[in-house]
């Protein structure tokens, strides 16, 4: 029998180095996880570097790699990227920046960099989308809220750059900076024009916005100020449904990473209830995968949480979210009939607090797959298994292989 | 806890295949090398490709790999590394030869190619450095001693080529040949033109030269002729401390080796009584390696002796001072803050007396190495290891980012 469909599943930054406060385990070997455990058993496993050895990936040109978009060939900046992921749709050559509102004083200084964690910045986007008119430069202006205090922002226009600063002065109790372009390039010093006349624009609409003066009033930050960075151009990504000759879906609380699902061309789906942090509804992305899976023939599903257990420096809390994942991928267990690829996007170590260059677990199972004896998901254990040590850039062949939609490459 | 410095060592030409008189052992395996055991141990192990599988490195072209510098893109040949290693400050374009003196009788046929292994050449290159004038070529002349007979030569002016034959015969009894050039590009034949005028000149000098008159008087063979081989021109190379973010020393007896970490950018360390070979002071190698490791954040150390006995296809005297090697490490394992990385250079097979393109063990060890279960460093343990099987290429990066100094790729 061989298998109709993939699920890749990214427990993201869940990878990590040896511990001292877990006896020089690391957090995944520490963790009870008889799920992963069971996985690994009925898979052929490995490790991967989901760039190249030693690169530390970040998020975003880990999960391009994974997907079969070479990073160095696809990757144009984060902001374009997230601006996708927050509902903009990014078509090749605009501008993107990932954004965030914060707070300003009368004497334009910043006092808060994110608006005191507003729940949602909505009703701004809409009135800055309104009201601000970018046409005297021939650009249009688009704007979507993100997460709590997050949004994106993004441009279409002719002649437009992307090498701008961003005017995050990244500390409090400073006035904004003016964007600047970052090459003597006429394109960068128009989108920094642009940029600033937005800017100008957008804060004479929220000053004056009866929600500022309502939270003024109720004691709260005003969401008065628009800080952007990030720029970056929209690159042309091959289809994903070309490139591979499959349907796709990406589930994902992360704005970056379903915008890199839509930009490559697989659906994003909304799943109510998940928050990218500890406090997810995971249940509900497996019950919301196994559906998509019946719809299409490939499921990018990414669940956080552990990565910022890493980047927190916290290896207790980091395990034991290892297990609340670990109870979350049960369903898994009774799906025979697909492949299933369990990997991380990156190394996220406690000791380093970000992302590291170290390889990754990767299990993959399912119909047709080469049973290794591997006991155990781990860094280490996996090492020892029957895909040796492969790279980002081989999963995708490897997994379409598995369910034989490759090309035969010769005769 | 992270690492702040790198060690490595490169136990060159340690690697070798089975020999039949080691019972099918390999001399690494034939050896008792507790510290080296004991190292892997606490290390993540794997095997390594210097250039590529199956690829027979030179010295030059493995180091090169090691520290980052794909030969493909960087390597010249060897004359002008070898100038560099010798002292001759190559700069990029200038023409380097490796070179030895030897002896003419007076019918101008060479009776002996290394001067009677003549042990120091160094009266002879100031005389020819003085003497010789090619001002009228528009190049200028650099010369210096290497160990013993060994000397390098390098030409620095304007449109020099390095496609030009050697004027060593290879063989006794036989006159010295003309430099030709190999292309018909004007650059080459103005190098050889240079060259053979330069050989004219230093011949007469040599010919007249006082320490050669007495050397005969003595019945000792003269050092009255320079044969120059392995033309190269010298590349342009990213510096170490710029491409790696950090700085570096280099310790080996090779000028070969020292040349290339010159070249590089890595600062050479002088170390009385070493050699490169098993007569080297090992123990002075290790002290004025940790003497370095406390001014520099990287040392490369060469320990060679190994790598001779393969190409004099020795097992028996390979595996004996394998045992040598391993008893002046034992400092290393009281190195607990460092990251150490020991590997080969490439394999030098006793049954070949020549290099190999078998794959070299490599061990990484220090703080946040993700510890495997290999038991033993050897060529055939080490490949079950947790790093699998990486390339050269792989290596600075790999070790980079364990000391948290690499640059994250994306966000």
């Amino acid at each position: 029998m061989t298998a109709q469909k993939i699920l890749l599943l990214v427990l993201d930054g869940i990878a990590d180095r040896p511990c001292e406060v877990l006896d020089g385990k690391t957090p995944l070997q520490a963790a009870a996880t008889p799920v992963l455990d069971r996985l690994a058993q009925e898979s052929v496993c490995g490790i991967m570097d989901t760039i190249a050895p030693g690169i530390r990936p970040g998020s975003d040109t880990a999960h391009l790699s994974l997907l079969g978009y070479p990073p160095e060939r696809y990757y144009t900046g984060r902001g374009p990227l997230e601006a996708e992921g927050c509902g903009i749709r990014m078509e090749a050559g605009m501008i993107g920046f990932r954004g965030n509102f914060g707070s300003l004083d009368s004497n334009g200084t910043i006092i808060d960099r994110r608006a005191g964690r507003i729940a949602s910045t909505a009703p701004f986007c809409d009135a800055i989308r309104e009201g601000v008119d970018l046409s005297s430069f021939g650009v249009e202006l688009f704007i979507e809220p993100g997460a709590g205090h997050r949004a994106a922002v993004a441009f279409r226009g002719e002649g437009l750059g992307a090498n701008v600063t961003s005017n995050d002065p990244k500390h409090e109790h400073l006035p904004p900076l003016p964007i600047r372009p970052m090459t003597d390039a006429g394109s960068d010093l128009h989108t920094a024009e642009v940029a600033n006349e937005f800017l100008r624009q957008s804060q004479e609409i929220l000053f004056d916005h009866p929600l500022n003066k309502q939270r003024i009033a109720d004691g709260l930050l005003p969401a008065n100020i628009v800080l952007i960075r990030g720029a970056g151009i929209m690159g042309r990504f091959e289809p994903f449904p070309e490139k591979w000759k499959i349907t796709g879906s990406v589930i994902s609380a992360a704005a970056l990473i379903s915008g890199i699902g839509s930009a490559v061309g697989l659906e994003p789906v909304q799943v109510p209830g998940i928050t990218g942090s500890a406090d997810s509804d995971l249940n509900a992305k497996i019950a919301y995968t196994e559906k998509e899976l019946d719809r299409k023939d490939f499921v990018l599903l990414n669940i956080k949480g552990a990565d910022e257990f890493g980047h927190d420096g916290k290896p207790l809390l980091k395990r034991d979210f290892i297990e609340v994942i670990d109870s979350a991928l049960a369903p898994l267990l009774e799906w025979h009939d697909i492949i299933i690829a369990i990997c991380a996007d990156h190394t996220t170590p406690c000791s380093v607090m970000d992302h590291s260059g170290d390889p990754v677990p990767i299990i993959i199972r399912g119909p047709g797959v080469r049973v290794d004896s591997v006991a155990a998901f781990d860094e280490l254990c996996t090492a020892g298994g029957g895909l040796s040590r492969i790279r980002g850039g081989d999963l995708m062949p490897i997994l379409v292989d598995l369910i034989n939609r490759s090309e035969k490459y010769g005769a």
